[in-house]
């Protein structure tokens, strides 16, 4: 499907460097009234302003991030520009540009490019962000994606992974799991296909679980409902990693101990389902598959009622003195130690 | 020299992507009281300010843009600095910034990382720059440093390439084509290193040459001047590309034509005794060779005074009527058309 083999497909070096950049970015609009020079000069500008900047950025490459054989390039686009403003997000900021730097190796046409831009706008123009520059090359192997994005919020309202004190209750966004299964799934059709290229498989039943590998979303609209409940999380980190490594990281910036609820961790039901048919054990799924971009959060006990019913929060634990460690409390009421067991680059 | 057989060597598995970071980033200081948070978190956080922000990127890629068969590591991350440092010049604006992002083949060990990352931390130090994040995997082929650069400036102060008017001069910092010819010396050597490891040569003559390749610098100093002076420029662009390239670049933003003065482009003695020797045409080669990062601007006519004698800049000429064109006048006095003969990487 990317071989440069189709008929009305251009080469890209038939476009060049400069002419590429204006053909994808010629469409972007600007949202923001403090960008002030975009794409275009050796730098981009951003007008000065009140708020504090928070930067971040996300390196994603082909055969290590994903798999062109069933991650579609719009898709791809759209996935790269979320993992970034989930960053963003997990600062208690509003995300407002990225940078976008790619590079690709010639078997992808400019169709293919714009294919993968086509996901980049549906992102910027769904959470309103303005790309404002870039950098574009080829590659020797392989498309590979740099994004930077950069957000802003007032000083007092920027929440680090940091602030988590004893006692404080530890509260998830939405549902675990289920992109790391829409992943399994995603890799079993891939091996059936290449056995059987005709096969025609009803993936219906794991719907939300593909959904939420290849078209994730990032929770700015947690960010939204924080201030409307006037609740500002005394930590938080987004769920990139699998829900252990995530913990870990809050407990050790924070200084703090935790123990995590087994039986209060959210779960759609087609991943209880999807577990229960590829014989995976749920709660191992949830503490260690990434990709979910969550929001992981601790708050102070007095803020309780402020989310109780909400249906975005789920409490699965509270924080504990540092010396007391990281537990998950099993249905059994079993204590167990937790471990880093997010996924690994290396 | 790169490969992972050096006994004392640790492969990046053993120490996981977190320790990775750590390792690589613990020395690295901070020097700017904007950067409230640096590497750890979900982002970075810089300081509200009263100045206005600008940001770039750059791409580099093992294969495309650099040899590690005569770049080593260390000076690789120093030039992956300087090239976006160049790039926050060239808008007038101080550099302070920058995120790293790297991906690498399980053939680098820790310690050849640790070399890389030892000379972004030399031009960290050297121009007072903060390392506040990045991302760090794992690549299926080679070495790949993605880097945003992020500076600051009185919305005054920016320049842009869109400025320049007609009879505004043409100026250039430095003297040009040095980094190109030392590119070729150094590919030279390699073909004789592979025909015969024992040679030895005597690369003395060519010492400024091989600098301008290995150990470009960025022009800090220029905005500095500038300031110093009183002179804002009223177009600038870094010269990455090459002269002619830049030139253009120049004129479309401005809308206007240029005549550039073929006797007045400054070039180093070995560049012109280099070029004799390997047969090059050495104003051509000014004209379409890249890697120089010395600042191309323009300036009003009634700021030449405050220029005049200074030993870092050269008049190369002026900007005209759009409808005149670029052109070059050679030293014949012919007039020959500018075209875009810049480094392309497609």
């Amino acid at each position: 499907m990317l071989e440069n083999n189709d008929k009305s497909s251009t080469p890209l070096e038939k476009i060049g460097e400069f002419g590429l950049i204006k053909q994808l970015t010629k469409d972007f609009k600007i949202f923001h009234k403090n960008t002030i020079k975009g794409v275009g000069d050796d730098a981009a500008v951003l007008d000065k302003t009140n708020k504090n900047t928070v930067i971040t950025t996300d390196l994603l490459i082909e055969g290590i991030h994903f798999d062109l054989g069933y991650m579609p390039l719009k898709h791809l686009g759209y996935k790269a520009v979320i993992v970034n403003l989930s960053d963003v997000y997990a600062m208690n900021a509003t995300a407002k540009q990225i940078t976008v730097s790619i590079a690709v190796s010639n078997r992808f046409p400019l169709e293919a490019i714009e294919e993968l831009y086509s996901g980049i706008k549906l992102a910027c123009d769904t959470y309103q962000i303005d790309l404002i520059g870039g950098d574009t090359t080829s590659s020797t192997k392989g498309l590979l994606i740099s994004i930077t994005a950069i957000g802003q919020a007032n000083k007092e309202d920027i929440v680090y992974r940091s602030g988590a004190k004893a006692n404080d209750l530890l509260v998830v966004t939405g549902d675990l799991a289920a992109a790391y299964l829409g992943l399994q799934v995603l890799e079993r059709e891939k091996q059936v296909f290449q056995v059987n290229p005709n096969s025609q498989p009803d993936l219906t039943k794991y719907n939300y679980l593909i959904e939420r590998q290849l078209k994730p979303e990032a929770r700015k609209d947690v960010i939204r409902i924080f201030k409307n409940l006037k609740v500002k999380p005394t930590s938080m980190i987004d769920i990139s990693d699998g829900l252990s490594s995530e913990i870990l990281h809050l407990c050790e910036e924070s200084q703090v101990g935790c123990n995590l609820f087994e039986e209060k961790i959210p779960l759609d039901p087609q991943v209880i389902a999807t577990c229960e048919e590829l014989n995976l054990e749920s709660t191992t799924i949830a503490l260690s598959s990434g990709e979910d971009y969550e929001l992981l959060f601790t708050i102070d006990q007095k803020d309780f009622d402020k989310i109780k019913g909400n249906p975005n929060f789920t409490v699965i634990g509270h924080m504990t003195d540092k010396n007391e460690g990281a537990h998950l409390i099993t249905r059994a009421n079993q204590k167990i130690a937790i471990i880093a067991q997010g996924w690994r680059s290396f």
